[in-house]
């Protein structure tokens, strides 16, 4: 055998002899790869997971195990909201940005009362309470929490807004490598084989272009897998490969904490070799958790021009994204001594600069006279008549900032924790299958998660479980399709 | 024969009979497939061109026949300008962006003056003279130009100015069209076949996954064309393909002016489909002609937050593609009386508002008062000391903007007229040799030009010249290796 690389496939003719084989072959064994493995089992496949780690987890076990679900969930109306499958798909909608994927978010918006039963009866546990206020995961074991822009201008005025991150019942945060030992158990417990350890070296493609089977390496030594039925990708993203964030995402050059683990962009340049289209490479997800404390979100920020640049009310992702957009390296929080208190240690935010009156904060942090001062005066006048006409800052978030002292808190890229993973992949249908260029199946091949562009398709429309909602949606998707993918070639042939 | 797809390869087994044989085929007759195919033919390779369109241009065709060279050119030193390698290096450096690419920029600044020497020994007729201002074009027949963002912050500051716009000696705008003209006629002059109304179906690859030839469509029939020493794709960006912008460069769907032939980015496709790594995707170049008249230039842009975003005597491309990273859908140019003369109706720019004082402007177009007006107020009140603190626009463009009445211009993304081409395309090593995702070439195969990312790779880089730069000098090395490969594949075999 000759050297391997993991984007190009390995010839079908020249397997000499499988070593093992399967019906559906899944790679990677976070909450994606988990449930396309649950699906396939459980739909009569011989199933057989390959996780280059040495257990399960990925990137998903690093979460929150927070999912976006919605349209009413029973969460939802105890609490008293009233959300709609209309609102849900309009909100994924805007948040999908220029090319969000109309065909993922309708069928996700319609199925998603189902889906956020499916997890339930894997024995994912909710407890069904509501926990209000501006947070980025509860503290406690609470289920429900405003996790996205919903209530933020201009996403307030596309979508009625509903509360929908749902997190799994688990004191504090983490709750996610709870999520996937869940998914793992149910998963084993159907049958699935799992092989930990295992790195996947190439697809095996056939002359036709087919994916038949995969070379994986175990116990040091490559081993040919046939898979009857198909390959899913569930490799997760690229944030760990800084060779592929240079080529494919440089804006995340910046940033220097990488959410994931072994997110190297395997599937995805896997899948690319052999002709899956990878797309939207250029989006990432980012934030650096500014609102802990939340009265801060009554602070304002501004770039080192001393211009504000959005409704700092937004999820804080996308306020952390948009910062990213800004000339230089740091952003300023401004805040005044009625709502300052010091951000949590994890964040790294130190204060840049105190001053008696911002035009003193203004000359200590070196920007000219009228910039930062006269950005602040603007935003106060307007309000203290309650509103905030330039950036649409909801009432409820506005403060005069006039309680002197006043102190500048720095965001800076370098140095702050911006945590961050890609958003950019292989291009789906609805049902996992791998898409090439124009537009059609690469046979044999499905995808999920983010070694996908799915839901979470744009870094500034990002809201909290987007990604588990996706990952764990279109890898059961996938996960069934692989499955029925031979019965399907046998009644063509018929 | 089974279907086509441009993306798909052709399988080398299964070419029955090769209708063709030729040492090179080179892909698209604009500028790059032109100088390719004139370095292959003058090292001896047989040649063939195949073109989709009815003659020779592409995009460079439509261009204004300008290149970025520089390093001491004899037109520079008549100019009294001293240019160095070393400030030419360090200006394409600072242009290219997060990812530029280095081993190109200090080739193609080492090799600047041999390679504008290659152009005038092509037959392309430079007049030697220098027009000073900022102007798109010449008018007249001159050649030198300032053409980027060398005199403006920051790159003022990273790379000693020189200009470096060369503009083959032809009257008026379109000088392209020549340009093109003579490189074809040296093409032929060498001996090099010409195929017209030839579209590229796919390419052809044999089991190692080299690339040996092609298919081409020519009277309504698949031609099998086998390229000895291989194939150079020179099929220009994308611009013209809206489902390629949709997947790639979504941000481009608001511009809809494509400078483009046949930019369909089918060389990109196939290139990808042979196992091409395509980088930098998502970047496009954009301008519209704000600076006609250029006394424009005196004026500030903001955004519909009144608020700046750039200096504004930065390239107009430049300036131009920041606008785009603005929220919203439109810009506002802002003169005073002294400034003020109509924009070219090319660009399409109209009056939005006229006031008295700024205020008036600030509310006729609907912004909260303290928005616009303090914007101008703090920008005169520097101009008057002849600075510019906040975005380092450079003192010979600034001017109080205090000679009433005022008026504010605005440069609508959908009405106004963005002209755009696409940046991203396959990576390749300077020889032209199309590079995998794992860094590794696809043997037979290179490309040039707006096929790849080349010295133009980020949209808030681009200077005029950059892309016909990148176009005839790489189009030169890939055509040259190309020519070359064969004999390297002798000498390694023996």
């Amino acid at each position: 055998m000759t050297e391997f690389t993991t984007a190009r496939p390995f010839a079908h003719e020249d397997v000499s002899h499988w070593d093992l084989e399967t019906d559906v072959a899944v790679v990677g064994f976070g909450a994606s790869g988990a449930s396309a493995a649950i699906e396939a089992a459980a739909a009569g496949a011989r199933t057989t997971i390959f996780e280059m780690g040495s257990g399960s987890g990925g990137a998903s076990a690093l979460s929150g195990g927070e999912i976006y679900v919605g349209g009413g969930t029973d969460v939802q109306q105890a609490a008293g909201f009233d959300d709609s499958v209309e609102a849900l798909e309009a909100y994924l909608l805007a948040a999908g940005g220029p090319d969000a994927d109309a065909a993922k978010v309708g069928l996700y918006a319609r199925e998603s009362l189902n889906h956020f039963q499916w997890l339930k009866d894997q024995g994912v546990p909710y407890k069904g309470t509501f926990v209000p206020g501006k947070i980025i995961e509860p503290e406690t074991d609470d289920t429900l929490i405003w996790s996205g822009s919903e209530e933020a201008w201009p996403f307030s005025e596309q979508a009625k807004p509903a509360p929908r991150g749902h997190v799994i019942q688990h004191m504090g945060w983490g709750g996610g490598r709870k999520l996937v030992d869940i998914l793992e158990a149910k998963a084993r417990e159907l049958g699935v084989d799992v092989r930990c350890d295992a790195r996947v070296l190439s697809l095996v493609v056939d002359r036709s272009g087919a994916v038949t089977g995969l070379v994986v390496k175990i116990d040091n030594k490559p081993l040919f897998v046939r898979a009857t039925r198909g390959v899913v990708l569930c490799t997760g993203g690229f944030c760990m490969n800084q060779d592929m964030i240079r080529r494919y995402a440089p804006e995340a050059l910046r940033l220097s904490d990488p959410i994931g683990e072994n997110d190297n962009g395997s599937g995805i340049l896997m899948g690319m070799g052999v002709g899956g289209d990878a797309i939207h490479m250029d989006q990432f997800f980012t934030t650096c958790p500014w609102i802990m404390p939340p009265s801060l979100v009554k602070g304002i920020m501004v770039n080192q021009r001393g211009q504000r640049f959005i409704n700092e009310d937004c999820y804080h992702g996308r306020v952390s994204r948009t910062m990213i957009d800004q000339p230089g390296d740091r952003i300023y929080l401004l805040a005044d001594n009625a709502i300052f208190e010091r951000p949590i240690d994890l964040a790294r935010i130190e204060i840049a600069a105190v001053g008696e009156t911002w035009e003193e904060v203004e000359q200590e942090l070196g920007m000219p006279e009228g910039t930062l001062a006269a950005t602040v005066n603007t935003f106060n006048r307007y309000a203290a008549e309650g509103r905030d006409p330039i950036f649409h800052k909801h009432p409820q978030w506005l403060k005069v900032l006039d309680d002197g002292p006043f102190v500048a808190l720095e965001l800076n890229f370098r140095d702050s924790y911006f945590s961050f993973f890609t958003l950019g992949g292989l291009s789906t249908l609805p049902t996992g299958e791998v898409l090439d260029s124009a537009g059609k199946p690469v046979s044999g091949l499905f995808a999920a998660g983010r070694a996908t562009s799915g839901l979470p398709r744009w870094g500034h429309g990002y809201s909290s479980g987007m990604s588990l909602a996706d990952c764990t949606f279109f890898g059961r998707q996938a996960g069934r399709q692989a499955a029925a993918s031979a019965d399907a070639l046998v009644a063509a042939a018929e």
